[in-house]
């Protein structure tokens, strides 16, 4: 146990709050996944970023570690402390304004712990789309999304985070404000800070405020879903669209059939929207400025092309908001379907999309062989490299037996996608989950630029220590 | 003069060519502006990476700073070296080979020293299209585009340099080489390393190669010319502009008629489109992957609104490609029309959009009345808030005179792009034209931060140094 500080001169020094009751504190040791539950000295939630600042001051006087927290729906750990109890959780869910909305500048000003879904309905009220979606929006923080530089279903048309931001606020780890809040398009005046804090997970510095991008609002989506008997097809399917639609392709998300029995079973209201069943479906939507007719005239065409060059076995446009809603409910359930078969060994990977269709193929018969009771629930954002190459027990499986194969499998996995030259964090971030595969990974050069780089800003680790490739703070020195 | 070195051991230590001659070495001396002439005692230009690599240790074990160099079409100065005489030109234009096109990821591999036009052709030959575009693309290579974040023309539907980058690959100031080439649209496996390289104008290490976004072929575009009488309508027209078309909108550039007037002044062969006069111009491209009849309908349309809100005053849409040419070409060749006047005093300068009609005409105004006679050349890209916004001398003004004033006019048109939160380089870099002035605007966490950066990848400051923000080899150490 670390020692005890006296937290009332911290409690003096910024305006806010300070959950120090081990009941209040609760909430924010537990990961969402529920696989790590860490200890803390106390809960800080400063009101502007002048506290922050101050809070950032106090600690780094004192050497407390700090673990900066959104919304705290990481599916990596990233937000949590450790069992040290050391750490201050810096929890920003307080400094949440809208600073200013530009309409014609095409851009805000939010501060970090506004969530994703107030963002978006500010864009909305402007007139205007903001353009990161993903399922955790209701909860998640704008702060915590440029940390993870997080990803989602519309990244296919407007990026990821980091391409959606323009510039940022950072508390510095010695507490001081970098204003960076730069709404502009085009800027090369010294080195590009901004991408270094998006991404690095708190490890560098505290993201207060973000400049974002905005677009204008599609005056309509046309969604179709439809069965495809390979992955080659897949490619080729996304292949003609893109080159039909171009960038009114808004999302290419691909489905197995694994997948979409097991959210069929487990939600009975739910039907199959085909006739019969096949190995793959894609969900396509084009979006259209000009509206809905514009985007599903510009869907059925390039369909109708794909079925003609045999490419599409079958499949079905919604014509109503509420086939919409059903259909995306396929794509959006396989997640909570998939945790009601067990537990689940998940994969967030990337590949050049031309390398899936080997990938899979080579990488599932493999694991048909060498762990035949292992189920893999194969979906994702195939436009954009995507895929979540999930794993369940097969139907009578022990599931402690199924999870004491996760070392194994993920090394199995992360070794083919290294070789295919992937990722094997596309959007989830490293956290505590994959810090250790991912320092296995790095190369010693990749790995000393990034101790290079942690060295510089946060040179006595005390940014969320033992996340992204780093030992943790009760572990150790930074080497 | 520096202390001669033994370049014969350096000579036979990679592949490739090492100049020695003071003939040979002269193009590599002078930068593009004629602005600036240094000295140097070689230089390379290396066959591969290894080669490269080679090189770099050469230097780092005696110390001697390196300038890297591209197609040696830099606005800033930032690819030739000081008067000390102590650097090695490190020449890229021999590593220029396209090493893989993946027209199915949307992505290819280019060397450093590949010619951006080089780079545009090979995307068209796969199909594709890469969307980088700017006056210099027959001259300029994809190394220098990077290593300086280029703009140009089409930023404002494919992005910066930066963006159109998915993974590079670098030489560090140790010589050893970073193998970061990934063809991922999401990869979260750690620092954003890619993004530190990119705009930092070869300060912190030798961009060898990169791994670059293609997009589909657009099937055609349609280009409009329209009078504006003032700047407000000039926002208004984009913000149209977007709303009607939205990602189809390829191109929004502005032009002065003070910057037309010279055009057709100085090419007596080109004629002005319109009937009369206005204050300002505005070249609107709209590109439609179905075909030109597409794009030309959605610019019909927009205009007509346009007009129909009496934002519009008169206008022209190009019936042929001769006249989208010509139509281009008035906006081309602004700035070798204003050569033509005298000697430039220019200003590469971005704002929020929003706030260029007031900083234009406020300063205009102050202008006008400082200094009256000063001609302003007022041009750029509208879309993505980046203004030329350059100074000739009225006829009879005498050039020495006109040039005395660089300093003070520098400072009043940086003061107030400043003021309004601007940057006072948004394509060109900083070479060493802005490297004083970008560290006079920082403020003193931004310097610090960057600093850090330096000094953590480049500890020895043998990487380009006396440019962005830093010291000169010769002229002392890094503080």
């Amino acid at each position: 146990m670390p020692h005890k500080l006296d937290l009332g001169d911290l409690d003096a020094s910024f305006s806010g709050r300070l959950l120090t009751d081990p009941s209040d504190l609760a909430p924010f040791l537990t990961d969402w996944r529920r696989k790590w539950t860490g200890r803390a000295q106390a809960v800080a939630q400063p009101d502007t970023t002048d506290d922050v600042a101050a809070i950032v001051r106090w600690c780094a006087a004192r050497g407390v570690p700090m673990v900066p927290q959104g919304g705290n729906t990481s599916l990596s750990g990233g937000s949590v402390p450790d069992q040290s109890g050391a750490a201050l959780v810096l929890s920003l869910v307080r400094l949440n304004r809208i600073r200013s909305v530009d309409p014609q500048n095409n851009t805000l000003v939010a501060e970090a712990g506004c969530l994703l879904s107030e963002v978006q309905r500010c864009a909305a009220d402007a007139g205007r789309l903001f353009g990161l979606s993903l399922a955790a929006e209701g909860s998640c923080t704008i702060g915590g999304n440029l940390a993870t530089n997080a990803g989602g279903t519309a990244t296919l048309l407007y990026g990821n985070a980091r391409e959606q931001c323009l510039g940022i606020e950072v508390v510095t780890p010695a507490g001081e404000v970098w204003n960076g809040l730069k709404a502009l398009r085009k800027n090369n005046t010294g080195y590009d800070l901004r991408d270094i804090y998006i991404g690095a997970e708190g490890t560098l510095g505290v993201i207060t405020a973000a400049v974002l991008r905005l677009h204008p609002k599609p005056g309509g989506r046309a969604l179709g879903f439809v069965a495809l008997e390979s992955l080659p097809q897949a490619n080729a399917l996304l292949d003609i669209s893109r080159n039909r639609v171009s960038n009114r392709l808004s999302a290419f998300e691909l489905v197995s059939e694994t997948c979409l029995g097991s959210v069929l079973r487990h939600h009975p209201a739910q039907r199959h929207p085909l006739a019969r069943r096949y190995p793959w479906y894609a969900l396509i939507e084009v979006s259209d400025v000009e509206g809905f007719e514009q985007a599903s005239l510009a869907l059925n065409r390039l369909l109708q092309d794909a079925s003609e060059r045999d490419i599409v076995c079958d499949g079905v446009i919604a014509d109503s908001l509420g086939q919409v809603s059903a259909l995306w409910a396929l794509r959006e359930n396989i997640s909570e379907a998939q945790g009601r078969e067990g537990p689940t060994i998940k994969h967030d990977i990337a590949l050049p999309i031309s390398s899936i269709p080997g990938f899979v193929e080579s990488t599932m018969a493999t694991i048909a062989q060498r762990w035949p009771s292992i189920r893999l629930f194969i979906f994702g954002h195939l436009g954009d490299g995507n895929l979540h190459y999930n794993a369940s027990p097969a139907p009578g499986m022990d599931h402690t037996a199924f999870l004491m194969l996760e070392p194994e499998l993920n090394q199995f996995v992360h070794d083919a996608v290294y070789a295919a030259n992937g990722s094997i964090s596309a959007e989830h971030g490293l956290g505590v989950l994959r810090r250790e595969e991912a320092a296995r990974y790095a190369t010693p050069i990749e790995l000393e630029l990034q101790r290079a780089i942690k060295r510089a800003l946060d040179p006595h680790n005390i940014m969320n220590p033992g996340k992204v490739i780093f030992p943790g703070f009760a572990g150790g020195s930074l080497s």
